[in-house]
């Protein structure tokens, strides 16, 4: 066995041609989305005013096991992938751990993350439908970086409504948007009823995800030739993210590594989906059992505190429900957490694998999240976004854990992306202005509160 | 011949072992440094209480053609190395350009650019000597961040001189600098002599890139154990960055391609000294002749429109003096430009093979280079630094020759980094409060006119 390189990239041919669809494997499936007209399990007909014709169908598609990727979007994935799959030796060194730690990279694209990969499907497919433009919403800001790339790549209009806190305090994230010719707009905005409605019952509210979902989707739905696209929590997200599991654990073959444990930050799980793919088919088959963890921040704890329940995917109420992990549709999270992962529900597909027990789900604090990211960052020359740094303080964690009882764990996880519009929070916790916080059982039960109550459902 | 990939990465085993040193090969060596406090050459001693020793050496050795890298950079190299050589496919279709374009990307690591090429180097040396901290200076930021990752990993104390300007609109590449431990200072400042008489004669300056260089070197040979350190314009920084040049020759060879031209953006000439280094050497040995075009701001144009002359390197008058292409170590560039390559003179060597006819030079305004930027990101997915679009600019304005002519030329440019800090400039540009500034002869003038003048140099 040659030595393991820092950094090992595939070739371009080896680059999957096929996303992997969880769901085909699963014994159980997750439950059905429920149109909240009709309290009926949603059809693709259902969704089409609202996303595109092809993303609907990937959204219920239950069983087809490998979609092949469109050469149009292969082309855009060669321009920036594969990413690399990386041996953190310095880190290892730096922790005086036996353990062996790899990190899939996603950060090395101007979107600064994972996100891109969805985006570049998404775009297409709504280019492919005729469409003549697309709305979403951007939290942190990748999302909308991400697709707003991935429009311009396909000459596709987008409109961003942006969490109203984030576009005042992160002014070049939007520039980046912008750059790429999407129109960024403050959320909550007049430019909906349901925007409007909003700053009525509150004028100097910073918004919330839930609520530019909201806006996004009712932009799309009024916009003749317009859909709304969203870059996570979806089945159709996770498939196009399986990209990255499939890449890392082709990467992990070549080198005869094979992971005691499986690392990814999960806010709507996309990253956290994507990574998983591989390794949890074999858990899902019998083959094998790594160890797979979901990281959250203590300040959104939707696995960890959560309910498994319906629950509309907005603020708004406009949207399906899903089930899954959920903290309460109206749950806003503290503004003292920095960075992304602040929705309040979690990916139906991951929420049905840790209720199954498949999956656990660990939550930590943002001050020493941060410290895992100055730390990562000192030694393997990434500053890391905070989102990502949630999965690095759990492996290095797991890597302190290694060091106590000697074991040479094998241990993966995703790094999502760069932390270089983040520098506020790392300014913050340098200069300890950073404080944690964890929400009481009580602010937990008024999201709680705000779940829906649907006879014959919950 | 199989297709020739968008990204290809070399192996880790292929990085380059050892740097390449132009003046080796060079036919007429660039005219020796000259102490000006004696008026004679400068020797390796004169050099020892500024740069640490092998750095003196590395400065003035003239002869030793390859440089075997010391085993800990290699080990901080294969962190981030090597860098991907990429086939602008996405801009050539958009060009409807006949021409294919390569370009070097050294921005998929935290410091953005290739300047970590060179700081690992000066951090290892220095640390090696048993120094115990050093001291820079850093203009747009990129050299300060990578110089602050560099020491960090090594447990050198840094100290960083901002120019003003910079660090109170960039407070970010501050906050990644100080993320990795470096002391940040804004220039002129009152920690020196120099910074207090700068501020004394003029209270609301901005500071220059010059007056933080004399800061700097005032303070590392103030302290002791303390040595300063230079991101570009040396002979020693050329030599380290000649790891680009090779392994794009490497990569190109692999391809079975020549560059007919390649292209570099060029402020000190860090980057273009090291991209060009192979092929400049097939020219110097009458191999090949491939075209070398440099490319610099028309608001600080040293070669295409300075003086070739002995001056200082700081605007201090505390260095020796180099023979070079110079504005006047008076000069100070526009307020207008935006971006770094805004050093009033170029690499001593650089300045020797334009002056002999090996290189071309071109003038570009902003605007342009800006356009040119927002072209590549749209089409590669990298949002390019300000300074690497100078070279953009001018791949893009021969690949639209090669349109008219027909000619399938095989362009080569070196994409330095990225541009996430230099969000304010791109916002500029996209809302058209953006100009361009040419300096007239007569302000040329003022900046010739603080050319020293040495009786029997010139």
């Amino acid at each position: 066995m040659a030595k393991i390189p820092h950094r090992l990239y595939l070739t371009e041919e080896q680059i999957p041609s096929q996303w992997y669809n969880l769901r085909a494997d699963m014994k159980e499936l997750p439950d059905p989305l429920i149109n909240p007209a009709t309290g009926k399990p949603v059809v693709a007909e259902d969704l089409y005013p609202v996303f595109c014709e092809e993303l609907a169908r990937q959204e219920l598609d239950n069983t087809t096991r490998y979609v092949d990727i469109p050469g149009e979007i292969m082309d855009m994935y060669q321009i920036y992938r594969p990413s690399p799959l990386c041996r953190a030796y310095s880190l290892e060194k730096a922790l005086g751990t036996p353990a062996k730690i790899y990190y899939k990279f996603e950060g090395n694209n101007t979107s600064g993350s994972h996100k891109l990969n969805s985006a570049i499907a998404q775009a297409y497919y709504a280019k492919e439908q005729g469409l003549t433009s697309v709305t979403t919403e951007t939290g942190a800001g990748q999302w909308g970086t991400a697709l707003a790339e991935a429009c311009s790549y396909f000459h596709l209009p987008l409109t961003v409504f942006m969490v109203k806190v984030s576009y005042q305090q992160k002014p070049f994230r939007k520039a980046v948007m912008e750059t790429f010719g999407a129109e960024v707009i403050a959320s909550p905005s007049d430019t909906t009823r349901v925007g409007r409605k909003i700053l009525e019952d509150n004028p100097s509210t910073g918004g919330s995800l839930g609520c530019a979902i909201s806006e996004a989707v009712e932009k799309a739905v009024s916009t003749p030739g317009s859909r709304y696209v969203l870059g996570s929590v979806l089945n159709q997200v996770l498939l196009h993210q399986s990209i990255i599991g499939q890449e890392a654990r082709k990467a992990m073959d070549i080198l005869g590594e094979y992971p005691d444990v499986v690392i990814g930050c999960a806010g709507g799980g996309s990253n956290l989906g994507g990574l998983i793919g591989p390794y949890m088919q074999d858990k899902l088959l019998g083959k094998a059992s790594p160890r797979i963890v979901a990281v959250e921040p203590a300040s959104c704890p939707s696995l960890t505190r959560g309910r498994y329940a319906y629950d509309y995917c907005d603020t708004g109420r406009i949207t399906p429900m899903a089930r899954m992990y959920t903290l309460g549709c109206g749950f806003i999270p503290s503004s003292n957490h920095a960075g992304g992962l602040r929705y309040h529900g979690m990916s139906p597909i991951l929420s049905k694998l840790y209720h199954d027990g498949y999956m656990e789900a660990v939550s930590v604090e943002q001050t020493k999240v941060f410290e895992a990211a100055v730390l990562f960052a000192k030694n393997e020359t990434i500053l890391p976004a905070p989102e990502s740094a949630h999965a690095i303080r759990a492996a290095v964690d797991e890597a302190l854990r290694c060091k106590e009882t000697g074991e040479a764990k094998t241990i993966l996880f995703g790094l999502t992306g760069t932390g270089y519009f983040d520098m506020k929070a790392y300014e913050n916790y340098m200069h300890q202005s950073m404080s944690d916080y964890v929400p009481t059982d009580e602010e937990l039960q008024k999201g709680f509160d705000s779940l829906p109550s649907i006879p014959g459902i919950q």
